[in-house]
């Protein structure tokens, strides 16, 4: 039984975790047999979104408390996340990928990725082990590893962006994976295709079996 | 392909819907190729809950923007659904129902319900519409209609307390339903069971399967 470790980024698509990706990441982990852990940065929000009107409020939230919501309050602080105590890393999308764990919406290839989300990355594929990123995540390791095999589905704004990294973008459709076997990485677009939530649970199963594949 | 209404009262377990009874409804409806249209009261939440600690946190949430984190944006006031273009109504649970839709985790049998989640129950039921609820949610149908078969799972404290209002309480196990065939009402225990994720996606598939069949 595999333990797999889910990196969220808030709780709400346009300022943290997109959250059906997140709940059917942690469904098809389940699914499969496996137990997950969540973990999160213990962090500011870059702001918060009024999900309704799209407009900013004017409040703070941070990271890992909303995203504790998601994760039913069973959530870790990612600064005590050990590549050794699980078997992969999985980061569901939402703009929180983009905006809290790393800069990528507001300074696209120049963005900075938070130190703790970085260390993450570099020490679970130091260890040999996959990591499954879905929607915009992918941008994160297209910052963090450069060389790796990702999609992030059709938008070529965002394929440009991320190949200028040194990635190479394949387009994907609903459901779809790309898998980098060298760098285990496995990648699937959710919504950064105009999805319905079937499609994104089709994704999500899918990078799911294959993340465990890779183990 | 029918149309069912999602009614949720916030976003997060212990002050709003429960994100997974929410997104593996919405999941089921969507996978029986049918779809939704997700509501929520426009109120002020109860209170706002840190889900890490449990404390309450010193701020004010709006039920229905919380509630749209979930539904993506797209989200209705309560007070605009009209039972006539829906075919049927679901209620996820999580503590949002029993604090915001109703006061039943403060005044028990004693609750009141809010006015707008009271006309939707008794117009869908009136126009010979099936109801879905899962979790707690069953206690806002017993406050509401008091005479129906119900099932929050295997509380004895909270079976007495709706069966006060003239409820007929089963026990039941993860994924179970009790369905009231003549009040068109179909109950789940969800989470009100020490459950893992695959069981309340079992539980919302199973509740939503029999919905769709009362139609």
């Amino acid at each position: 039984m595999a333990k797999i470790a889910v990196l969220l980024s808030g709780c709400g698509v346009f300022d943290g975790a997109e959250i059906h990706e997140a709940v059917l990441t942690m469904l098809a982990i389940q699914r499969a047999g496996s137990t997950y852990q969540c973990f999160a940065p213990d962090m500011d929000q870059y702001h918060v979104i009024n999900h309704m009107t799209g407009d900013e409020m004017d409040e703070k939230r941070n990271v890992m408390v909303e995203a504790s919501r998601i994760a039913r309050g069973d959530i870790k602080a990612l600064s005590d996340y050990k590549a050794a105590d699980y078997d992969a890393l999985i980061l569901p999308g939402g703009f929180g990928a983009a905006k809290n764990l790393s800069t990528f919406a507001i300074d696209g290839p120049d963005c900075t990725v938070n130190v703790d989300v970085e260390a993450a990355l570099k020490t679970t594929r130091s260890a040999g082990k996959p990591i499954g990123a879905l929607c915009i995540s992918p941008a994160v390791l297209a910052k963090v590893f450069g060389d790796v095999n990702v999609t992030i589905g059709q938008d070529e704004g965002v394929a440009g962006a991320i190949e200028t990294l040194g990635c190479t973008h394949t387009c994907t459709d609903h459901g779809e994976i790309i898998i980098d076997q060298a760098a285990k990485v496995v990648t699937t677009p959710c919504y950064m295709l105009d999805a319905n939530i079937a499609q994104i649970a089709d994704g999500a199963e899918a990078c799911v079996k294959e993340v465990l594949n890779l183990i």
